[in-house]
């Protein structure tokens, strides 16, 4: 019986048509039969330099109608094997950070509490807080694997403020929310603020490789780094979009020259098959600076890459692990 | 009793959550309870210049995020007074002008037979050809109003192509669309092919006046004229975003540098009260050359006030007429 | 004696050499033989809807190299009037509104105790209310002089926050900061979410006019009624750029179209003689979305017209009032 | 008999083909029946803020394909009374003024010599001098007719530098170029440097009026006072596009908000009739800064306004005058 | 004796200087002492979503203007062996793709029956179907090199459209006009609409490696192989601008993320030495979204390659094959 | 002790606050205590093509903001090593070149007879000389390493023109300023104007490189090339950012496609180390034709790496040389 839930034939009525749903996927808000819900989390308040990633879930779900159901790399017809519904967004308040943590968690916790994969799509990177909340609530503590230039595990900005887009992985440690062992993250790079700053995310716990030290191995070699880390738990995908080099994609926030290709990005993204994902987000999409949706058809692309380990992981032959 | 459909809260959830559809309207496939729909109608293989306002109703469904729902100027609340649905897009099919004509009037004819008025979201100006197939084919023959710094009256282009955005309102003359003796153009301006240019629409029956002879009136004084004119005609406003000067509409197709100011075309457009209209559309929106959405919001604008227009005579007072 | 703090000479070094400072003003934190201090306000957290105005500041202070010392509309020799100094931002915090608005009040209060005009550039509009904080602390409540097309006078947003760029003219009537009565709003436009809103204003004692009220009087009537409410009261002028129509404007957060010119919009600020001004701001200029510095550049025009109304009233001859 | 040289007609083959020249017209270097020359002066050394007008002759050419043969305003079929000719550009020397200068006066002498009227597309305006020598070396002084929003009549930028963009109508004056008494400058607005800077140029004969004042006239008493000043003299036309207001036309190198719609523009510019044209050229358009070729139209639609007012002169019936 | 048709010298010149046509080369319509003819195909009707190819042969021609006459990665002075000739436009029309088909291929086919080598700029890829019907007609079938991210060798859109940008290939082979066997593709990549796509190709004869594939071999490798392919056919190259990752060239009309870098691109292309070109094109250029000229400048330099590899086989030495 | 003079501390005020300086840094104008000097050379008179980098100091300084003060790459805390500051611009005189090189000497030679370091930002290649002028004149001739697509190092352009930016190192060259033997150029690509071009650079002395050669070694081999070349002698930095492939560095002048990516042009750079570095600069960043701030950010970023060199050396432990 194929999935419930699919997306549009854009052989049949062209992609450019219709209201813009992610990857022309019906818009339903329904946990039945459906098993990833792709859901946008409009909030950019916890942004400590450029801001207005709110219009990141707009700009992403328009670039997504360039996407097509099979994915050659993984050899996986994605829409074949998993129901997905473009879910809409939550209500966040913005201007307000807690309450806006308070609205994705409300949303997400019961979508989770039903099996439903979640993917965010952001949104700055401080919402990966309030996803990990409702999603360590059903699931327990989780795996994290984390691309990104940033590691996100300062303490405080500006003296007092603990909640903002560079924090919430040391949150999220702070809270139970995640494993550490079993958490990985990718792509530091960029000046920092001190020498200790890569330090503090290991003695957090987690594996930490710089981009200087992901490019000097293969993608296949990363992909067996991040699956033994986090072995058989359950994980969280985070991807920020900066990640890769602003030239592929210059509508981000807090851009860090010097970092991969989208070709490499992709790679490495499609290397990490063979994991037990729980949830996603894709975050740091700023369109307003952004060209001619180069950022966010990356972003979307790695959406769809999310969906497509999903679904090799659920069809018959998981051939690379 | 309150309308079926309106919009959403801007003052509960913010104007930039959601799936974007127009002003914030559900998105629903029906007549019943619906006093207008709008359509969108992302058709642009008309054009003769500059190309890709098949972009134009993503980006007017955008900009139209910022409405609100009371129009101060015609002391009007619309969604109070109309129950508006957005009905999604017509399926055209780009590159081809006959089968789309046939997907836009299949779609709308039905709308008009139940006594819905279509606003559509264009789109090049080919499409108000298949839009007037479509309502005259209920209504009978239509007065037309037009706002356009082009009359696209012409006979045909390259030789022999007699369907392009510069050739609809000739076209529906010839087909017995349009009552050309109840029908009004309005803003003509720019270099001519030739001297006969504007006489052409003349012998068609239009009344025709340029941009330099609306500036010389008052917007009271042109809306006596339109609503002289079209009498008690139905009628279908036609709103090429050219109409306005390029400084305030970049993003179209065939600017014309000479025309009025957003609040000069705001105050015509009010200013046409008191009459019967079935439908209407905006026209020209080419988000790709768009600055900020200065053209998506003012077609956006435009698309409210035609809604404000038929708010208003559908209230109690309508007090200008 | 020529004033104490002047800009540099653009016939002498090239108007793009240097740090960029407001005017190309020396950068000074003092308040001796200071007239007027220009202040940073970059603060963006209160934007309801586009963001980004932190940048605005920058943008601002780029733009006014292209100023020049006489004021040949108003007559009068800036520079040989006024001793102006560019002071530096205030160091807000993004993201909180509180203790940005308690760092706004730290550096503005002392100024104005100070004997210091002060003329803040935003920032989104929420910072007017810190910056009414410290004036009237030091002057009592105020005449309010606000171009603008919304009138930010709305109570909360999203439920219960009262805190935004939406609010901040009720609140500072609320905590006692303005004399409504000798207070005008200018140029609201625009759709509303109701028929009351303007009301409101009015209600708490200011003096509205719509936009399309002001451009049925000559900037001369305009100027005279403005002379008239604010009578001889102390005031502050807070000049929001979407009172400009977005053509003109287009960085900005919340744009309405249907505005008036520059041209007509300068004519109105300079018909403002005559009036005891103890301060001003210039807001929600996102240069994200500005193009070729339009809007940055009218930004400084309007605070140069400002200094200009400040040292027109100060050199002997205030020869229009 | 027709005139020889004239545009391709963009009713057979579509205007966005073919090699790009003013207006679709043949690129000839010829002077036989020709009688007037389009003429590239990509020069932009002479700017001392932004720059980049180099590439302004190439923008205004693409622009130029929207023109067509008939002007409604004026009444005249313009290629049915004059032959024009796309004449290609002087090479001019990129970092070296006098070297472009030679270049430009060399390349215009022989025109004006055999009797064709030259029309320059700039280029910063510095090029005008290089221009009124090529003239008055055939013409003798001419009465110049300048629309500006600065006079360009400085002396020195930097101290000693006599060449610049600021100072070209003066050396014209000095170097017996002009006949000042029968010259007159339309546009002045923005901060001067000094309250000399409208009296020096009134200091040297001209009749100078302000944004401000000109648009307190209509266009038809400005275009009388213009015909008054001129008289009988032979003449030559500069519109800087910083005339009109940047939101207008943005692309420009010293933009002055305040100024005139391109409508108001047009209307003064077209009033202008019953004058001894010799020469024009529309100079500032700098393409880098422009956006959706608002900037690059307006200028090849004040090129194809100075044409018509050539040929309404040369036509029979020269109504308005 | 040298070539008779050779580029303006820009150390004489300045590049910038004279009517845009490409390589500065001479705007000729002619055979005799013809090598090679640059020939804009500014038609777009076939592309399915982004729209505005047609103006890409101006925007080619524009930034081709920095193009130097010596290859030194190939070791040859282009212009000093062949005699290129920037022929104009073909007069397609647009909105109708068979008239337009017939007018490209009346154009070119008496092209190549002189002998001239045709260098197409485009347009969409729907365009290739033309140039091959009238290539094929003089030399009979062709061998195919296609550079591209998409195979382009669907059957119909929409149901029944056979002629759009995603079949020309198809169609072509079903006329007859290739020879799959000694035709690849190289550069596949991104979703597919299903697990057939590529194998369709393949099944119609063609090699076909992806974008990953490619990659995983250095250019020398992928030289080799294109030349055991092409074999000693005369063979056609057709190169889709997304082909190289949208970074480098964003002005495109359907990218693909994930792509080669220019650098990358232009050595795989430089490798196809030792084959017997007898046509060309370099397609899908849509400036619109271009930035900074970067897709243009590709698209120019991606041109002068092809012209480097037809006078790398021409000059004695062909020292790589 | 620490040094004298450091940057702001982005955790304590937002980077978004204060009068931009290169990277938060005071703006002094002093020797004592300074270890390198920041200078802005905003001079674009030399350009051959496009034109603008007199606002590439303002970009640079603005895009800089972004900058933390620990180098992880080279495991050096910059700002503890070293004492620097934004000394401001020279007083360039646009238009003219000769009074240029002498304001830029004037303003460079004291800084570097007091043993400063200088790291000037431009501004267009044709600085180089001024600066090399200055620097020569204290530390006598000095040894070269030039990143750049183009050697520079043509004699003249049309005609006589020996200044310019395409010539100033042979100009460096014939003055005695450089030590070719010790001089290295890497990067060169793109066409060329003929075959020698190469060679004479190589005739002058320098080692030469192209891309392609350059991404044949590893960065550490290129290191080590360099450091071989320049040995002991005094070493003068010059990073043009058109070495960077255009779509990491779209704001330049003349941009050459095919070049590195931003990591491997960091990484080149970073295994610069063991240099005796005596000043820098970063030139060619033209910001009107940038976006998203990448060319700025990555020529910001080049400037830090010159620090982190310099402060590595001085540093205890250079452990890579």
């Amino acid at each position: 019986m194929p999935p419930r839930y699919r997306p549009a034939d854009s052989l049949a009525s062209p992609r450019f048509t219709g209201i813009r749903t992610f990857a022309r996927l019906p818009h339903v808000q329904a946990t039945a039969d459906v098993d990833v819900a792709v859901v946008g989390l409009p909030f950019d308040t916890g942004a400590t330099y450029r801001v207005g990633a709110r219009f990141g879930p707009e700009a992403i779900r328009s670039a997504s109608a360039l996407l097509r159901p099979f994915n050659h790399e993984l050899g996986v017809a994605v829409f074949d094997v998993l129901s997905v519904i473009d879910y809409g967004d939550a209500a966040v308040v913005p201007g307000f950070i807690e309450p806006s943590y308070a609205a994705i968690t409300a949303l997400l916790q019961p979508l989770a509490a039903a099996g439903v994969i979640t993917l965010g799509l952001g949104g700055d990177h401080s919402i990966a807080l309030a996803e990990l909340r409702a999603l360590a609530a059903v699931h327990g503590p989780l795996a994290l694997v984390q691309f990104d230039s940033h590691g996100d595990v300062w303490d405080c900005y500006y003296g007092t403020q603990r909640y903002t887009h560079g924090t919430p992985f040391r949150r999220a440690v702070e809270e139970g929310l995640l494993r550490p062992e079993r958490s990985i993250q990718l792509g530091m790079r960029g000046p920092l603020f001190a020498a200790s700053d890569l330090q503090d995310a290991r003695d957090l716990g987690f594996t930490v490789m710089t981009t200087t030290e992901v490019l000097r191995h293969t993608p296949e070699a990363i992909g067996a780094l991040v699956r033994a880390t986090v072995g058989d738990a359950q994980a969280f995908l985070s991807f920020d979009v900066d990640f890769i080099d602003p030239a592929f994609a210059p509508g981000t926030g807090t851009p860090e020259i010097g970092g991969p290709t989208s070709h490499q990005g992709l790679q490495l993204l499609r290397a990490c098959t063979g994991i037990d994902w729980v949830g996603a987000d894709v975050v740091e999409v700023l369109p307003a600076l952004d060209h001619a949706q180069l950022t966010a058809q990356l972003a979307a692309q790695v959406a769809y890459e999310f969906l497509s380990l999903v679904a090799h992981r659920r069809s018959a032959g998981d051939a690379r692990t």
